[in-house]
């Protein structure tokens, strides 16, 4: 129930994808330094629930569906920490993502009540489904023989980010939080230029 | 060489101020908690070295000339650490500062050869003098008793920040971070807001 692609989306997948008000995204790297760690898949989901798992070549450097997709303004980007994919999109491939939505920023804002802001717990409390988080810590850079459990992961991992995002914009809405929300994703991109300059605690005293 | 005012600025020194490009701005309060500690005064320092210490009196919650001022969109506000005096200023008086410039943040994003970021530091390296801060941590709340050392402490904590800023303004352009700087200056009212709502790292993993 996904598709595999090399190096970038089709154009008939684009334009599919281009349709959508929102779709989720998401990343797999060899680690969490970009500079370091190579960007190994792109994960996207429509709200159709169109699974793409997108392969990127060690030494690739663009993507240009995937980026004329990911800099569209009038689809909305939903990342659970989008400050690390983000970065990841823009160091590897030289994408600017925007619009972003982060599913963990709208989680902290929102669901004050708990601290567990990780994927698997907000799918777990808003989606009532168990994520099997087993493969995450693993080879990604193995890209031709990824196996069924990896791929099936992967795949995961974007297939319920629209529907949480769904459930937390209301939650925000009712608290009255969403126009600080908004302000708050409108920030990310600034973080991820800070990340990529290694600037640490530029706001802090 | 400073006036002292109590409870707001008048209305003559409202349209001296209003017509500088930018003014300094710097904030005395009882502690670093808005919600505890009470705001006691208000600094400003206007490029021809006008300066007004503005006393706030216990339970004073508005302050119209001044609030004029600090909202006025032609008037650029420099403070050191805006993100601490912004949110008193909101928090006190429902003032909502802009637009506005920190020398504390242009300072991390210009000197990188240094983590050396303080008031004291910066006036020290750019303008080659010596602030003395041994008035910093004292009682403020005693407005009409607060000692000549005291006064011309909070007056001498705005008297640099403009020179600073030009100094800084012209680092970051020789350096290409004039931009950055500019995103990263928008955040601050983001941070204010997260701030009073006692929101603790929104944007970290
Ligand atoms: N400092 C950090 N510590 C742990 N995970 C981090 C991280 N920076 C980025 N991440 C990434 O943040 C994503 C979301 O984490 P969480 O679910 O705990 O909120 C994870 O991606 P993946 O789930 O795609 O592997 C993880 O790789
Ligand atoms: N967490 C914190 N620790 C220390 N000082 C803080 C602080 N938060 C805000 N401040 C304020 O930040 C201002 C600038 O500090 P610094 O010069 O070290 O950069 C100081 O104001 P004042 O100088 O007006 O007292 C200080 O009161």
């Amino acid at each position: 129930d996904f598709q595999v692609g090399d190096r970038d989306l089709t154009e008939a997948q684009l334009n599919a994808y281009l349709e959508a008000e929102a779709i989720a995204v998401d990343t797999e790297t060899m680690g969490l330094l970009p500079q370091r760690d190579r960007l190994c898949l792109v994960q996207l989901c429509d709200p159709h629930d169109r699974v793409t798992v997108v392969r990127i070549a060690r030494g690739q450097t663009d993507a240009p569906f995937l980026k004329r997709l990911l800099e569209a303004e009038n689809t909305v980007k939903v990342f659970h920490y989008a400050r690390f994919d983000v970065a990841a999109l823009r160091y590897h491939l030289s994408i600017e993502v925007q619009p972003v939505f982060c599913t963990k920023i709208a989680s902290k804002l929102a669901r004050t009540y708990t601290p567990r802001h990780g994927l698997k717990d907000v799918v777990l409390e808003l989606e009532r489904v168990e994520l099997d988080k087993s493969a995450q810590s693993s080879d990604w850079g193995n890209a031709d023989n990824l196996s069924e459990a990896q791929l099936s992961y992967a795949a995961n991992d974007v297939r319920y980010l629209l529907s949480v995002r769904q459930k937390l914009m209301k939650m925000l809405q009712r608290e009255e939080r969403w126009e600080l929300a908004q302000q708050c994703l409108s920030c990310i991109p600034v973080f991820v230029s800070l990340d990529l300059l290694q600037y640490k605690d530029l706001f802090e005293h």
